[in-house]
């Protein structure tokens, strides 16, 4: 499927066709291609929690209003951001650059988060947003819907699947096929009203 | 070009040929797409600065460590958040769905926005790296090459483009050509890592 039919047919699935397993071959293709999704000094701080259990997904169904995408997907996808990911042997991430540049990198990595918790977590959600759309648009290639989740008590959904104490949910992707056709788009604002040339109308911060 | 081929061959272009204009054609189109990206509960709390004038690239150019990127792409995209979005008649969000419908949903989107200024923040980056991801693909279809960045002065930039008070920057986007071919990725770490199957190993938050 080319790019642009992926974005313009990616639409949030309500209702899946429950009992449909994904294959693993399928389930291992999404999560090689959304582990090329860039992030910031290549950190590659993003954890995928891939639930397929049953059990679990019906808890997390009930820690999340009850909506029936996190029960009825072949595939509930919680993105985590692990929040020491720039202090695990960082060098290992540029490996395969000059000396020179990988330790630049890595001085500059725990320049940027070894003191900054802010933003560890701002990266969490940078780049567990950016890896969404991957799995996401990746799901369309593969002949699958997909469905992104904010709608769940988080605390409740970390003591299902584990998280540890270093690490943050980011959003959950609930992957499957979806039992019927898409609904019209609920309302676009404006192209005009999303974009700016240049400069905001007005103030601005301070300027 | 398919989805699969667009994620493999993104990669962070850090030398574009200057000069190279972006027709207006192309940078209409990427934005069309990248409006397309899904928002929770449909806000749409994007803003995309675009910023071509040179006086400005070569502004944030020396706010960011100056990196040539900033200055040599063909358009620099600033991803931002607006924080209240979410307030700004929400129900034009939903204005294509039974009104019944639409009462809901602007009613949660009140009741989990309106007084969480953590939630507002968090969903500014959640939104802006799914669209960030939206913009590097689209532009790949568009036969041009991106990079993500943060690394930059955010206030300084703020400034730059004039950002009103109520909205943040999430990350930039520059969108060119490159003129080097890419280098070997720097260093990925083991599928096993960053996949977790149902829980993560050991006693996890308060479990």
């Amino acid at each position: 499927m080319d790019v642009m039919s992926a974005i313009e047919t990616r639409r949030a699935v309500k209702r899946f066709e429950r009992n449909l397993a994904m294959s693993e071959t399928d389930i291992r293709t999404l999560m090689e291609y959304a582990i090329m999704s860039p992030t910031s000094f290549n950190i590659q701080n993003w954890r995928f929690v891939l639930v397929t259990d049953q059990d679990s997904k019906d808890a997390i169904r009930d820690a999340g209003w009850n909506q029936p995408q996190f029960s009825d997907c072949s595939l509930l996808i919680v993105i985590c951001g692990d929040l020491m990911a720039h202090a695990r042997s960082p060098e290992r991430y540029w490996r395969n650059a000059p000396a020179a540049v990988r330790g630049r990198v890595v001085s500059a990595i725990t320049g940027y988060y070894g003191n900054d918790a802010a933003a560890r977590h701002d990266e969490a959600l940078r780049s567990g947003g950016i890896a969404a759309q991957t799995i996401m648009l990746a799901a369309r290639a593969l002949g699958y819907d997909s469905c992104p989740m904010i709608g769940f008590d988080f605390a409740r959904v970390a003591k299902i699947v584990g998280l540890p104490p270093d690490h943050e949910i980011v959003m959950a992707v609930a992957v499957g096929r979806g039992v019927e056709g898409p609904r019209p788009r609920p309302g676009r604002i404006p192209l005009a009203e999303a974009v700016v040339h240049n400069r905001f109308p007005g103030e601005g911060t301070g300027a």
